[in-house]
């Protein structure tokens, strides 16, 4: 019995948060805590195969450096077009990986169980046990990075739909003659509200108006979200107006997701939301204007207090334990 | 032990349906069969008190001449703007009722425990235990009369939100430029596909093409859906171009719904969607086309099979048995 408990304590599940560019690991304990973090460089973005191989040996060897007192009971993968109930990876528009069995590749190299589920969605775990939803019934995670992402939470629990697709929020249309969108439709709220959607907004605005802006010194590739929050900062207006236009953007694609799921917040996180509050601060300014009227003053617009990768890590971690150690403990108890 | 299983089976409740031209109040066993339906015209649009004293006569005379042998055991109210979580009715935009204590009102004239709810919620639970909707986990109903209203099932269970508020799609943005609407909004789904969306169409047609039609013989208060559609059967181009601007437009709204909640069907009712098939077949037309990828050819679109306000008071008198008959025959049981 005793030999048991001990056992029980020393279980841990491993939470990967697989983003276009690196790919955070966290080894966490059944309350949440990350034991251990390794951030690595997103590499094989054109072979699943590949990258899969490449984060299981990472894992195996951070374990077995590091952590060889804990067990690992099992792995939670929060990634872009990750489905909770196939375990494939579909299509995600920033890898070329097609449509993929991902825990079957996996299981490969690592003899564990594994759970896989979309980013956003482990984020709004994640957000729900250790962020500012802790305690909340029904809310909406928004990250917002190279695109935009959602996470929802209905009635207390992650909310699926029916083939785990329910969600995909950057692509709801907020301009039926809008910016053509890397899923073939024209006028996705990700075009508008995303890193790449803050540089195509400089530019049009830059066509449109003829303000001097430090943004004219530079080229495409070179207009990034941290460069424009940079320049907004310094007082450069049409900075300033990249970020005022992308906040009444997302204050209407929220207003219409909270006549969709009458929420008590959203929460907003990613690297765009991170690289300053210009944007938040316009959306608070603009997301009441937008709402109908019956649905004002009561949805809070919170940002995520956790550091980029994190909420998804513990969330997918979190669901990792509640599947693999949870279920089998109750097993245990009832036989 | 014999009297108690008597009583049990001379339970029915009333469910009703409250519209902006005509009430339909219907009285029904617990395995939902409508034994006696009346409709009645909605008088005192202007006071809620008068209306709901007018109903309540109504449903005692009913009850007195023709159901004596039956115990009544509840009501539920399918009521525009209706909240569950209060029992108030806010504001509806077809009524000058304010926001009032409608269940408190009725309180007054009639000595039954009543429910009250959104008429396109109450609907979505008819459709589900005796309509389109037998044995689907997620679904949304989209009624389309008057205005655009939506029930939403996920998970096998109504869906409410926070605040009972979830599902308002007829308010969802479809254009940022769009038709006024009456909640102070533009653009609005609800301008474009409703009784009064049609006729708006019909003018913006008529202003913009020079193509000959019957249409341009009818002032602004004969152009009905009613009138648009038999032209249309007719073969008038103008009234068919009317309905499929429509399902275009419509086609836009669901499959921004689909995003949000990935069901496995829609299921259209109404006064509109009963006048013919024009709208239905091009919402079929252009859905398939306006869905992102991964959503395609995994949602269905019905039209319900019920008659107009059936599936809202079987819906309303399925959820009063629930609340009010079944949860008591567990309380005795287990007592």
């Amino acid at each position: 019995m005793i030999l048991k408990e001990e056992n029980a304590k020393k279980n841990i599940t491993v939470g990967i948060d697989i983003g276009g560019t690196k790919t955070l690991i966290g080894f966490v304990d059944p309350d949440g805590n990350i034991l251990l973090e390794e951030s690595i460089k997103t590499e094989h973005k054109d072979s699943a195969e590949l990258y899969v191989k490449y984060v299981s040996e990472k894992i195996n060897s951070f374990y077995e450096e590091k952590l060889n007192g804990y067990t690992i009971a099992g792995i939670g993968l929060a990634v872009p077009c990750g489905n909770r109930f196939t375990g494939y990876v579909e299509n995600p528009s920033n890898f070329n990986w097609g449509n993929v069995d991902f825990i079957g590749l996996m299981k490969k190299y690592i003899d564990q169980p594994i759970i896989l589920l979309n980013d956003a969605k482990a984020a709004a775990v994640g957000e729900h046990h250790y962020g500012k939803a802790k305690g909340m019934q029904n809310f909406i995670v928004i990250t917002i990075g190279t695109g935009l992402g959602s996470g929802i939470v209905l009635n207390g629990e992650l909310f699926y739909g029916q083939n785990s697709l329910a969600g995909e929020l950057g692509h709801v249309s907020v301009n039926p003659n809008g910016r053509k969108c890397t899923c073939g439709k024209s006028g996705c709220l990700e075009t508008y509200v995303s890193s790449n959607g803050l540089r195509r907004t400089a530019l049009e605005l830059m066509s449109h108006y003829l303000a001097p802006s430090e943004l004219r010194y530079y080229n495409f590739d070179q207009i990034d979200s941290k460069k424009i929050f940079e320049l907004a900062e310094k007082g450069d207006s049409l900075a300033i107006q990249v970020f005022d236009e992308t906040s009444k953007i997302l204050a209407r694609g929220l207003s219409d997701a909270a006549i969709n799921f009458d929420p008590e917040a959203f929460i907003l996180c990613g690297g765009v939301v991170n690289s300053g509050d210009f944007l938040i601060q316009g959306l608070k300014k603009y997301f009441e204007e937008n709402l109908l009227s019956m649905y004002r003053n009561r949805i809070q617009i919170l940002k995520s207090d956790m550091l980029d990768g994190r909420a998804a890590v513990r969330g997918a971690a979190y669901l990792a334990n509640k599947e693999f150690v949870c279920a089998n403990n109750y097993k245990m108890a009832v036989s």
